[in-house]
Parts: structure tokens; C-alpha cells; sequence
């Protein structure tokens, strides 16, 4: 198996550093792609840091992989060598269940299998973005539209995947009144997408200093969570609210936003749980607290093609190799507008 | 204003006894209605000892009001003196709002007028069925079928109607596999009216000494929810779960029993907040947690037209006017199948 560079986490408490790690040679149905940038998502410390339990050491984070195709296996119908294609979270999963069937692959029922940190039907672990290389299954593997700006793209595999598939599920478009939670990675990609899908968008934030920037990716109005007034002024209000902080925080102010058989979906797994929603704001106005992970492949391709034809990809920031822990020191003080994205020739 | 007699509490922790009420004259669109029973609902407890806070006394509970038509107001049309109807929670709403142009008064903008310790547009206070008469708007008075018997329809007009509209709005029939939590005045609604609209039922109850009256209700599973396996061996299949236990409880077992995209309906408004659920739980299979209350006055005509058909009432155990204190206590133990109902002839 060819051995290719990477950056890895040995321990919970180590520093990413560089790690040789090997990949498969393509199997008929695989494609090998070259990686040209990898987005840098919360998960990606998270699961580095063992914040969530399980982790399997070395882990090589990374699933906003974008990059050239540098071979493809001898099935490969729909993809050929120099493609610009992406990979997202996940790499595998049982492909005949009856989600996998409805191309729901995320919710797969034996388990789909993640980028990184993952174990592949052989047994194998996954290893994820950081690396100069990755081989995936075809069914994996999306197509970046022309013209796209590929280290922008990036982000779009898990925070904009995240945001999409809950924005589309729960019939975002024209007339209706959508709050989005939060203007991090998952939500400022939440503000472009419902904007362009012709929703009303309130940020809530809080953050004052946010509130232009907001402004400008497609809010109509800005929120702040803090002050209770503002709450108050919104109540009944909304259709959606796509709630993107896993901080734990207090829902019943957002649950009291949305108006009669309102929705909010969280989209964040916080390290301790959220404190206990009143269910008379469930009751009172037949609401629903809702959750969502992610987004199937096609909706995936969907989305990628939604966002090359509205003109939208994320505000990123790019950093070398070598820069990712400062990168995931600053992300824990929400310090980046609005996603690092490593520039993969970095590595050496 | 004709003076007639009812029971009161005149504080929280004083019991229920006779005190003569006022009752206006029917206005053209009124129905007065000399009251044959009267279901025995566990809100009329919570009210009458002010455990939601709020309550003004004195107070005089009941809201599952059977009796015929005693007199009827010069505009009014559709019933008769002599006909059998009912008054379930409501008795106004404002009949402007979105809401209530929807028929769903109970989620009227301006608050939906109650049965009892709530104001009417006029600020006079609303006194409840545990009383010999009763006045009512027409738009709230429903009418009962031919040949149900009407001390077993009482409790229909709360507890029926609760469970009734949610098992609708979720579109629960043939081929939904349907949970019920908790069998008690209104779980065992619940299984009646989910089997009847053709779902494959299962009762969740902490009592294994209930698993044979819930099969003869119409459940063809029961689960003890304490047995950590009997849970586990139920994870993933619900589509949707009817929540109607108020005690403070886990949640998270029941979200985990629910299939991708499932639904758990609270119905029930607990004293202290249930634990914080899992947000993973809802993630993870894009599960929602919701609230229902009651139901719109077309919809509860529907649900006693359905019941009707369906051969379905209470199951009660009648009391007189003057046990009401015992039944408080008795039903504080949940020692009861399943719903008290006053005959309102031991009223003198």
C-alpha cells in the first residue's frame, strides 16, 4: 500500500503532527484523488481531542476534502482522472438498507462509515482530509461545478451539507420567516443558503459585532440572544429556526420564537446537554424541537450544484499544514470568518 | 343572573365543596345546558390546588361536561332544547385570528377563553362543570352522537380530543407502528384510538400489572419501561410515540425507540422540567419532540363522530358530587379505570 504524508493527533493531548500514513490501491469501484485543500471543521477537534469518547489513535481529521482525480478503478463509470471532485463525511455505508435506499445514506442502519476516525467494512480505520491523498468508493465522491472556487467548495461537504439538508427537509423558500442560531461556520452557511432559497433570515447571535457581517451574507434582521427584549419582540414569529450552537445554552427562548407548528432543528452535538426545554413551549403552539445530521450524497450534489448556480461558497480563511493548532485555538474562540481551509500543497 | 349550584375550592389547599354560582342568561348565540356529567380530569387538581400557579378562586373544575339543552338563544341554529351535547376545555376564542379561521381555537392568538378559571371577553370569570348548568357560546358546544352513552362521552371532550388530534396531525393509521406512554385517563384513550384508526400499537407503562387491560384496549404490545432490555428491544421502531405521562421522566429511552424521522407528541405539562434529552437522539434519525394541545372544536365534532362509529367512550368509574375529594385522592395514586365521572344528579 502506498504511504502518503499526513498530519495526525497521536494522543488526546498531542498536537497534530506529521504522521505517514498508507492508502489503499483503488479498487475497481474507487477513485484516488489528490487533495488540493481540506476545510477545518469543530468536529475535527473534537474528535482530535477525544471530546466525544471513542476516538481511535493516530486520527487524521478532515472531511471537507476537495481535490483532482489522480486515478480511478476499472468500474468507475462517472468520474475520469483530473476531475475536480469532493469528499464529505462519510466514505462507505451498507448502500441496501431502506434509508441507504431512500439516499439517506447519513442514517444508514448498520451504521454509515465516516471519513475519519471510522471503521471500513474490511476493518480497517479511516483516516481523513489532512493527507495529500485519499481513496473513496465512487458513490462517495461528488462533483464540484465549473467554476466553483475549489478551497471555498470545501466547507460546503459539512457545513453546508449540514445547514442545506435541514433548510430543504423542512421546506425553506419564499414566505417563510427562518431564524439560524449562531454565526460560526454552520451558520453563516445557513444565512447564504436560506437567503438564496428566497427565506426571510434572522440571524441570532450574541455577538453585536456580528450584525453587519450578517447583514451582508443575507440577514434581514439581527437578533440579540442576550438581550431579552429582542427575544420577546420575535415570539411566534418563525417557521424554522436552525439552531447551529453546541454550546449548551437555553432553548425555550428559541422554542417561544417559532409560531404554531414551528420547527427548530439543532444541528449541534453539545459536550454536555442543553438544560431542560419546557415542554409548555412544545404544547402551547404544537412546536417541535427537531434534529439533523449532515445530508445524503445526492442531496450533497444537489447542494453543491444549488450553491455554484446562486454564487455561493464559504468565507473562508486559509492556512498552511503546519498552522492547524494554532487554527484549532483560535476556532475555540469562534477567532475565524467563517472556516480555515488548509492549502494542502503546504504539506510536503 | 339565576343562581345555581356547583362545587368550589376556595383556596389551594381547601377540598371542593357546594357554593351557589351565577350563571348569565343565554345571549342570542348562547346554550344553556342543564349538566348530566361531568369527567374528573387530573388539570381539574392541578387548577384547583394552584400547582401551575395563577389559579383565581373560588375555582370550579370540569371540563368534560355532558347534559341536554335546557334553553337556546333566539340565534342560534344548529341544536334544539332536548338535544345531548357537550363542552370539552373551551368556551371562547376571539374566531378572528389565523389560528381560529383555521378551526384551531385552542391555539387562538388572543388565548382561547377555558372552561373554567379563565376570563371571557366581558372579564367575568369562567365557572366549570362541577355544576348543575352551564352556559355556552354555540360555536363551542358539541354535539353527541345518537346512542353513546353519554357518562362514557364525558371524558372524551378532554382526554378523548388530547389524544385524538395529535394521533391525526401525524397522520397515524394502517401500516404506523404507534407508541402510547403511560395508561391512564388519557393513555387509554390513546390505544383505543390508535387501534380503531388501524396502527399497530404498543403501551409503554411502568406497571406491569396493566400489560392485560392495555391488550384489551387494543394494544398489541406492551413494554415495560423500567426493563432496560425490554427498551432496547424496541429502538428504532416507532413512528410515532403519544406521550401522555406528566411526572418528570426520561425521554431519551422513548426518542430511541422512535424510526428515522419519528415523532414523540407531549401532551402532558409537568410540574418540574423532565431531564434535558440527548440532542444525539435527534440527530442521529432526524427525530423530532413535539407538543400537542388538545384540539379544535371541529376536530373534537370529528373525534365524537369517530368514536361514535368506532364504538369507542371511556372507560369510567362514576362517582357522586360529594366523593370528589376521595377521587382527587384516589387519582393522585392513579387508583383509577380510567376516568372518574360525576353524575351530576347526586348534585342537589
Amino acid at each position: 500500500m502506498p504511504m502518503i504524508n499526513a498530519y495526525a493527533a497521536q494522543s488526546e493531548t498531542s498536537d497534530l503532527a506529521p504522521l505517514d500514513i498508507a492508502r489503499r490501491e483503488p479498487r475497481p469501484n474507487d477513485i484516488a484523488i489528490d487533495i488540493e485543500y481540506c476545510g477545518v471543521c469543530h468536529s475535527d477537534l473534537h474528535a482530535a481531542r477525544n471530546d466525544w469518547g471513542g476516538t481511535t489513535y493516530p486520527i487524521v481529521p478532515g472531511h471537507e476534502i476537495i481535490g483532482r482525480i489522480s486515478a480511478v478503478g476499472s468500474a468507475v463509470s462517472r468520474f475520469k482522472v483530473g476531475d475536480r471532485v469532493g469528499v464529505g463525511c462519510m466514505v462507505d455505508s451498507c448502500q441496501s438498507c431502506s434509508p441507504c435506499e431512500q439516499g439517506l445514506e447519513q442514517y444508514c442502519e448498520k451504521g454509515m462509515t465516516g471519513t475519519y476516525d471510522s471503521k471500513l467494512p474490511d476493518g480497517s480505520l479511516t483516516y481523513g482530509g489532512y493527507s495529500k491523498h485519499v481513496v473513496v468508493r465512487e458513490e462517495f465522491v461528488l462533483r464540484i461545478p465549473e467554476g466553483m472556487d475549489p478551497a471555498g467548495a470545501a466547507p460546503l461537504l459539512c457545513a453546508g451539507i449540514t445547514t442545506y439538508s435541514p433548510l430543504r427537509h423542512w421546506q425553506v423558500g419564499p414566505g417563510k420567516k427562518v431564524g439560524i442560531v449562531g454565526l460560526g461556520g454552520l451558520g453563516h452557511m445557513g444565512v447564504k443558503i436560506a437567503a438564496a432559497m428566497g427565506a426571510e433570515v434572522t440571524l441570532f447571535t450574541t455577538s453585536p459585532g456580528k450584525a453587519e457581517d450578517a447583514r451582508r451574507l443575507g440577514a434581514s434582521q439581527v437578533v440579540i440572544s442576550k438581550e431579552r427584549d429582542q427575544m420577546k419582540a420575535v415570539r411566534g414569529q418563525f417557521d424554522l429556526i436552525l439552531n447551529t450552537v453546541a454550546a449548551p445554552h437555553k432553548l425555550d427562548p428559541y422554542l417561544q420564537a417559532l409560531k404554531l407548528d414551528g420547527t427548530m432543528v439543532m444541528v449541534g452535538l453539545p459536550d454536555e446537554p442543553h438544560p431542560p426545554a419546557g415542554m409548555g413551549n412544545l404544547i402551547m403552539k404544537r412546536r417541535s424541537l427537531a434534529g439533523s445530521l449532515i445530508g445524503g450524497i445526492s442531496e450533497t450534489q444537489e447542494m453543491l450544484d444549488f450553491c455554484a448556480e446562486n454564487k455561493i461558497v464559504s468565507d473562508i480563511e486559509m492556512i498552511a499544514m503546519a498552522e492547524i493548532n494554532t487554527a484549532y485555538e483560535r476556532m475555540l474562540k469562534s477567532d475565524v470568518k467563517y472556516r480555515f481551509v488548509i492549502d494542502m500543497a503546504t504539506l510536503g
